[in-house]
């Protein structure tokens, strides 16, 4: 997608360890306008699909999520990170480590929100090591849905947890592919 | 908002201790058209106000601020909730208890994307005690940023906090209001 690898390459900025920050448009700080572009076209590519729920993981997912999930005319539910007083117990989980955090996290889906009527679009911001797609997928294997794909804003190909789902038979659609990155440079695929 | 407060009133559950849960359509799964309608109502409460930017917190307050600021046409920025490893040191900080989950957190936001320039509405998913509306506030101020006011999902008005800051010269806007609840029943104002 033209108009987020633009904004990738204008106002993005790799750290040290790899992070690619994009916390002026699509983190901390998110573009709105740019955020429904990025939902019109995850609803294009998965028009006819047959997805009547997206599922993805707080925070940083919600923003997208939510937008993609009113574009396709179907609810968004968003895994948890950690057990609080307000979730039941009665939840799916998985574990999942994060590359940018450098921890370990529990994802929570309450058993109300997932089924097996369900087909689910993930949506995620960023795929590198693709932990947290694993452990999403793992959530709607328990619940008994249909994952019919992924759909991620950034997606780290040099990192290879793409590549070895698309192998596994996922389908992912990512809006912006990095082949490469260092301190001084990017490509995109 | 009539629409709302039936939602509430058909899937909303009162939890002993006064928390009122709304996860199967404002949280945890988000009725994506819901939230749309919602979104709608705050832009036509804070039409020609001239705000340049919605402010929430993380997690819960993201996906109607970000549909919130793409209907009224501005950027959305969501405080962060603890210090990571993928965020600036020059921060906005405020302290905020949470009534629901009993403890107590630093919000931060970025120096880079608030500004004495931004006029502001915040938006949060509930108004109980109005800690989080006060730390945002709070932040606003120390940026030299113009609050406009807050649109708040749901108040517990008997809790005062959204009347103490109104006292204070606050708008703040709640599309559902609560007078009253207990396990067995539950009262608009």
């Amino acid at each position: 997608m033209k108009e987020l690898e633009e904004r990738i390459l204008s106002e993005g900025r790799v750290l040290p360890g790899g992070v690619l920050k994009v916390d002026g448009f699509l983190n901390h700080r998110i573009d709105t306008a740019l955020l429904y572009d990025m939902a019109l076209e995850i609803g294009r590519l998965f028009e006819g699909c047959g997805v009547n729920k997206v599922l993805t993981v707080e925070a940083s997912g919600i923003a997208l999520a939510s937008m993609a999930g009113f574009v396709m005319g179907c609810p968004m539910v968003f895994a948890k990170k950690s057990r609080t007083s307000n979730i039941a117990a009665d939840v799916y989980t998985a574990q999942v480590a994060s590359f940018t955090h450098g921890n370990v996290n529990t994802l929570m889906v309450s058993k109300s929100w997932l089924s097996a009527e369900d087909r689910v679009l993930i949506i995620d911001d960023f795929l590198a090591t693709g932990a947290a797609l694993i452990g999403l997928r793992d959530i709607c294997a328990q619940a008994g849905a249909e994952v019919v794909g992924a759909a991620i804003s950034i997606e780290k190909v040099f990192q290879g947890g793409g590549n070895r789902l698309r192998a596994e038979g996922m389908r992912i659609e990512s809006l912006a592919k990095i082949a490469s990155m260092t301190d001084s440079s990017l490509e995109f695929c």
